[in-house]
């Protein structure tokens, strides 16, 4: 049993805990000299969507975003899992639209936008949902203007088919990214297919912060791997509505934060984080997969414990780390909380 | 560390595990004989929605069942958590209106439909949930024909009104139903507000286990109980969709497998069930909380393990405890299943 994570968070109900969420986190340099280990971070995992910022280096780098003036707003949604809310999927389109390309093109697959409003309002259109609803659409429209560069506008349709294989050129791209960030060997770890159906590889935890340290320091990533995470950084800093989407915690913490954070979450209990002023990155893994009301606070606690806050930072910060759960009528039911184990380790 | 519960569901991703849920699992006879015990099933959990049929006891003991002729649709959504559904809303309405009611005397709150579907279909018609899609509409319905038997028609609102609190004359036989079916003091146990607003007390998994044990046997509960116990039983076997609804793990298992099963599903990863061929109850609580992808694969394993079921029966069970998952796209990404201690525990 020495290999069961701690508690990071306590869901109460009146004052009895009613359930927990295990994990483990891991904060670095970018020497990879450890500031925080709670879990076991050498534990590989899937990282999910919150590596889009590594994902989307080769965009910047290889000039694609230059050349086809990808906008903030575009860069931003190239790391994004968006709520698929109008603005989203206008953006991803205009995107596609630079490449010379259409929803078409995708081949992340569609479904119902992740802001129940956005559904609702689709669904009261007489609409169903397309490829541009999907949380990943911007990040594989990066992949098609990724693709404009390698291969050039002739014929590009035809070049970007199937570029969700691990074999793909644009796909080869985007991993090596992903290598070089996390210095993990991934042509012997793990893999796995994502929701949007490119491959995911499970890398340790440790590895991951460490590549959010290279994010937020540029230390140990290549000139042009360092200059186009700043690039992205300052992109979704300008536009943090596009990472994520209305009352999204990347999205919110962003506004409020800026550049101090850049944060990006991943389904299954994965969250990421760079923290360029404390030259650290930040990863987490819940063990049950729970992303919105665990991964989530644990972050904020994480958060709250690195930076210095003001005192409206710190009550936006505190409302997601210690969060008032209340029922179908309003009425106070219990506390969504950051453990002791994870608020005393810091 | 010896308290911590053992993982019972694993989620792989290609053939690494990417996530765990632990929990806890007691399986008892009528005598409180334990047939299966896993994790620590002696710590009281709050138990949710998945003693809706224990809490609708007092509406057939009463005579109030009788009294306004509920149907076997009716009774088997006063036990429900239903998905919103056309039919749900509808089949809740009429039981109020046998009461001389309508939606306005519920206390429940209102949420859209929990069907994906019909929150869609709800939107594109403009409309806007009620307390009648609440998926407790029909408990509290039927808590709402239990006020008509305890007081009568006349003034029944002003009775109602405040039903939903620990002092008030309905919630008292509620409570009280509880507390015999399980055995528990309930004055001393922890008490939390649940979703619908009712009060929902802290109980030991094994009695929990024991409740629905009682209510497979008829054993250990007062003659009016017991009888009350067997009609609520065959009311949800003959409309097991009232229970749950379309796609639901509790109206399809009991869709197939009749008064064999009688099984309940709760909020925060809490399943109960009773099977009576077996005279025996079983109780379960993931630590995580989590319902829907853990507690869900634990009973079906459950299921499984304790009754002798035909090829098709097999087939229905295995693939709700070892669930082949897909992407947006289709594609087979991973696997949910129950894990070797919970196989091997059998």
């Amino acid at each position: 049993m020495n290999d069961v994570n701690p508690v990071l968070v306590e869901a109460l109900r009146g004052s009895a805990v009613e359930s927990m969420h295990r994990g483990a986190v891991a904060v670095v340099d970018a020497d990879s000299r450890p500031v925080l280990t709670l879990g076991d971070v050498s534990r590989a995992v899937f990282p999910r969507s919150a590596v889009k910022l590594l994902q989307a280096l080769p965009l910047v780098a290889s000039g694609a975003a230059d050349a086809l003036k990808l906008s903030d707003e575009e860069l931003a949604i190239a790391c994004a899992s968006h709520n698929g809310e109008p603005a989203h999927v206008a953006t991803a389109r205009g995107m596609l639209a630079k490449a010379g390309l259409d929803a078409d093109a995708l081949e992340c697959g569609a479904h119902w936008p992740g802001l129940d409003l956005a559904t609702r309002e689709l669904a009261a259109q007489g609409q169903a949902p397309g490829t541009l609803h999907n949380n990943c659409s911007g990040k594989h429209a990066g992949f098609a203007c990724l693709a404009c560069a390698l291969h050039g506008r002739d014929g590009l349709r035809g070049f970007l088919r199937g570029y969700v294989e691990p074999g793909h050129e644009v796909m080869r791209e985007v991993t090596s990214a992903l290598q070089a960030a996390t210095g993990a060997d991934l042509a012997q770890a793990p893999v796995g297919i994502d929701g949007c159906s490119i491959p995911t590889y499970a890398i340790p935890l440790e590895r991951l912060a460490l590549a959010f340290a290279r994010v937020a320091t540029g230390q140990g990533l290549s000139t042009g791997h360092a200059r186009a995470a700043q690039r992205l950084r300052q992109a979704i800093a300008r536009a943090p509505f596009m990472v994520a989407g209305t009352g999204r915690f990347d999205t919110r913490v962003m506004e409020v934060l800026g550049e101090r954070v850049c944060c990006k979450v991943g389904a299954e209990g994965v969250y990421c984080a760079a923290l360029p002023e404390r030259g650290l990155g930040v990863a987490i893994k819940m063990d049950d997969g729970n992303t919105a009301r665990a991964a989530e606070v644990v972050m904020a606690a994480v958060i709250e414990a690195l930076l210095r806050l003001d005192a409206d930072e710190a009550a936006l910060l505190r409302g997601l780390s210690d969060v008032t759960m209340r029922n179908w009528r309003g009425t106070v039911v219990g506390t969504l909380r950051a453990s002791t184990a994870l608020r005393g380790a810091f």
